[in-house]
C-alpha cells in the first residue's frame, strides 16, 4: 500500500470542520487510529503486540532481549485543533519503509518494528509522552491513573471505557528495542531556510514550565487613582515583555500562552494574575537566565534536561543520508524518553514549508514526505542489514 | 433606631467568610436586604412603595406629581466580594437623617423619601444601575429580561423566582421625585488627602468600555523561532502598558481588568487574545485619546457622557455644609441616571481612609459615617423646610 493510500485512510479520523484534528488519547478517534495501525500491521503480516503501557508494536521478525530489533515510529494522537503530520507522518513513513525494504527483497539481519506510542501529546490528561513514560517507568501508573481530563474523567476510567487493563511499566517490551528512529515533521523553519528536505536531530533542548503569582489589590476601576493602584496586570504585561526580551538575548524561546486573572471583571483592578511561562533553549543555563529575568519569583512546574541523541548513531545516520543538516529541537518527543533510558535513538525531520505546527495549517510537501520515506528506508536498511 | 443598630442588622446579610459581601440582585441575600428596608420603613411609619422597576421607596408624607418630594438613598446590592459601605451607607444614613429630623420635631414642608435602587452594581446581569435605568426607560424591559447571569438564569426567571412582575418604566414614580441626594462612601483618596470627612460631588466622569481583538497565529511554543511568531500576547502586554501610559498623560484612569486567551495553553502560542479596557477621565476627549493610544482598533461596548450634577443644588448643599471640598468621581451611580433625566441631583461623599472600594477592605471611620448622617440631615432639613 502506498504512502498516499495509508495517508488517505487516516485523513478523516478525528478531523474537525476547521480542517484541524482532535485525536485525544483513548477517545473513539484514538481507538479508530489504533484500529488503523492494527490493520496496517496485519495486512503486512507483521506481529501486532500491545505492551502493558498501551503502546502498539508491529514486528517484522520476532525480537527478544537477546535479539532486539530496530524500531521506527511515532504517535497518532494530536493536540487540540492540531495538524495532520505531527505524529502520523512518522508511523506512515515507517510502514512505507517496511514496504520498500520488502519490495527490494531485503532480508533484515534482525527484527524491524513499527511503534505507535500512546498519548504522546498529553492533550487529554496533561502529561506529554505518557505512553513512553509509562513504558519506561518514568511515569508511575498511580499518578497516571488519577489524572483527569477536562470533563473530570480519570485516565483509569478512560482506559476501562477503552477496555484496557491498568497500565504498567514493561521492561520486556523495552528490552526488545535495540535502536529507535523517529521521523517527524519539523516544527520550525530550520530546514526550509536551509533548503533541505530532511535533517537529523542532534538533541532535544532543555525545557520547562514555570508559574508566577502576581498579587495586587482589588479596587474600583473608575475611582482608584493610578498612583494608588496595585495592579498586577501591569506586572503581567512587563513579565510578558521581559520574557520575550530575555529569550531574544539568550537565544532561547519563551512563551506566555496561559494566564488566569481574578476576578477578571472589566471594571475591577485585578487582585491576582497567575502567569505561566514555557521556556526552552539549546542550553539549560540560557533557560535559567530567561526565568531569572522575569522580575518575579517563578515556581518550577516541570523541567526536562537536555537530551542529546546518541552520537555514534547520529553519525551513522548522517553518513547514510549524505550528511544532511543537523538540528536540535525545542519540542519533546518519545524519542527523548527512550534516549533517556540509554536506548540509541535518532530523529529525522521532514521540512515544514511554513514552520507552523500544532495548528490546522501544519504542512509538508508531498515530495518531502516521500523523501522522508526514502531516508527512513535507507536508515533501517543500514541498521538491519 | 441608631446608626449602629441599623448597621448591625445589615452586617450579616450576604457576608462571605472573607468578610466581603455577595449581595446580587434578586438572590435570597438581596430579598433579605429588601425585607430589612421594608422593616426599617414600617417601624418608622413610612409608606412603603415598590415601583414598577423594582425599586423600593419609603415615604414620609404623600408625594405626588403636584407635590413631589425630596429623596435620599442609594442601593443595597454589592459587587462580588464587595465591601459593606458601597450603597448601604447611603440608605442607612437616609433613615438616620429621617430619625434625626423627627427627633428635632422638624415638620417638612414637602414629602421626604428614602429609596433603595435595585440592581445598581449589575454584578449579576451585567448592566449597572439596572433599577434606575428601568425606572427611567433608559433600559428597556425587553433587553433587561433577556439578560443572563453566570448560571444562565435570565432576569425574567430571576424576577419570577422572586415573585415579581416583569419590570416597566414608571414615570409616575419618577414624577414624585423633586430632588435626589445620594450619600456614598468615597471610592478613592480625594477626601483623606484633603483631610475632610465629607465632600460634595460635582460630576460623574465620562466613561466607557472597549474591546480589542488581538489576532495572532497558533503555533508550537517549543519549536517556533521568535522571529517567526505572531504572538498576540505580546500585543496585549504592549496594550496594557500603552493604556496606563496614556492614562497618566491624559489625567485619566484606564484599567485592563479582563482578558480572554485562546487556546490558553501553557505550551501554545495564543491564536487570539481579547482585551477589555475601561477608561474614564474628567473630560471625554481625554478618554478618547486614551482609547486612540491603544495601538489597535477598539470596539466601544459602552459609553456614558459626563453627568454634571445640578449647579444650583450643589451650591445650596455646599452652603448648608459650610463649603466642604467638591470632587468628581469616576464611578457610575443611580444619582447620575436621575440627573440624566433632569432631576436636580446631588451627591455627598464620606471619607474613605484607604480609598479602597469594591473589596472587603472598603472602610469608613465610624465618626465619618456619623458626620455623613449629620450632613445629610442638614441637607434634607434645608431642602424640605
Amino acid at each position: 500500500m502506498s504512502f498516499d493510500a495509508l495517508w488517505a485512510d487516516l485523513a478523516p479520523v478525528g478531523r474537525l470542520p476547521s480542517g484541524g484534528y482532535r485525536r485525544f488519547a483513548w477517545t473513539p478517534a484514538d481507538l479508530a487510529l489504533r484500529e488503523w495501525f492494527a490493520a496496517a500491521a496485519l495486512v503486512r503480516g507483521l506481529e501486532l503486540v500491545e505492551d502493558r503501557a498501551g503502546n502498539q508494536w508491529a514486528w517484522w521478525g520476532t525480537p527478544s532481549a537477546d535479539e532486539p530489533g530496530v524500531v521506527a515510529g511515532s504517535h497518532l494522537d494530536s493536540v487540540p485543533d492540531g495538524g495532520a503530520f505531527d505524529g502520523p507522518l512518522g508511523i506512515v513513513s515507517a510502514f512505507c519503509a517496511v514496504d520498500a525494504l520488502r519490495g527490494k527483497g531485503f532480508v533484515p539481519s534482525r527484527p524491524i518494528g513499527v511503534v505507535n506510542f500512546a498519548d504522546e501529546e498529553g492533550a487529554r490528561f496533561g502529561i506529554a509522552c505518557a505512553g513512553s513514560r509509562l513504558l519506561t517507568g518514568r511515569l508511575t501508573p498511580e499518578r497516571a491513573l488519577a489524572l483527569r481530563d477536562n470533563d473530570g474523567v480519570t485516565m483509569a476510567e478512560a482506559l476501562r471505557a477503552a477496555r484496557r487493563e491498568d497500565p504498567a511499566p514493561d521492561p520486556e517490551a523495552l528490552d526488545r528495542v535495540d535502536t529507535f528512529v523517529e521521523l517527524h515533521v519539523e516544527q520550525g523553519r530550520g530546514l526550509v531556510d536551509l533548503g533541505a528536505p530532511i535533517g537529523v536531530g542532534t538533541a532535544i533542548w532543555p525545557h520547562g514550565r514555570w508559574r508566577v503569582e502576581l498579587v495586587g489589590e482589588a479596587n474600583h476601576a473608575g475611582t482608584t487613582r493610578l498612583a494608588d493602584r496595585h495592579d498586577p496586570m501591569l506586572d503581567y504585561a512587563r513579565l510578558v515583555l521581559a520574557a520575550r526580551d530575555a529569550a531574544e538575548r539568550q537565544g532561547a524561546v519563551a512563551t506566555c500562552g496561559k494566564v488566569r486573572v481574578e476576578p477578571n471583571g472589566v471594571n475591577a483592578i485585578p487582585s491576582r494574575v497567575t502567569a505561566w511561562v514555557d521556556a526552552r533553549a539549546p542550553r539549560a543555563d540560557a533557560v535559567r537566565r530567561v526565568v531569572a529575568s522575569l522580575g518575579a519569583p517563578a515556581a518550577e512546574e516541570s523541567w526536562t534536561d537536555e537530551t542529546e541523541f546518541d552520537r555514534p548513531l547520529r553519525e551513522r545516520v548522517a553518513a547514510v543520508l549524505g550528511h544532511p543538516p543537523e538540528l536540535g529541537t525545542g519540542a519533546g518527543h518519545d524519542a527523548g524518553v527512550l534516549a533517556g533510558e540509554g536506548i540509541p535513538t535518532a530523529m529525522l525531520f521532514v521540512r515544514n514549508p511554513t514552520g507552523v505546527s500544532h495548528s490546522p495549517a501544519e504542512f509538508a510537501e508531498h515530495a518531502d514526505c516521500l523523501a522522508g520515506v526514502a531516508a527512513l528506508t535507507a536508515v533501517l536498511h543500514d541498521l538491519a542489514q
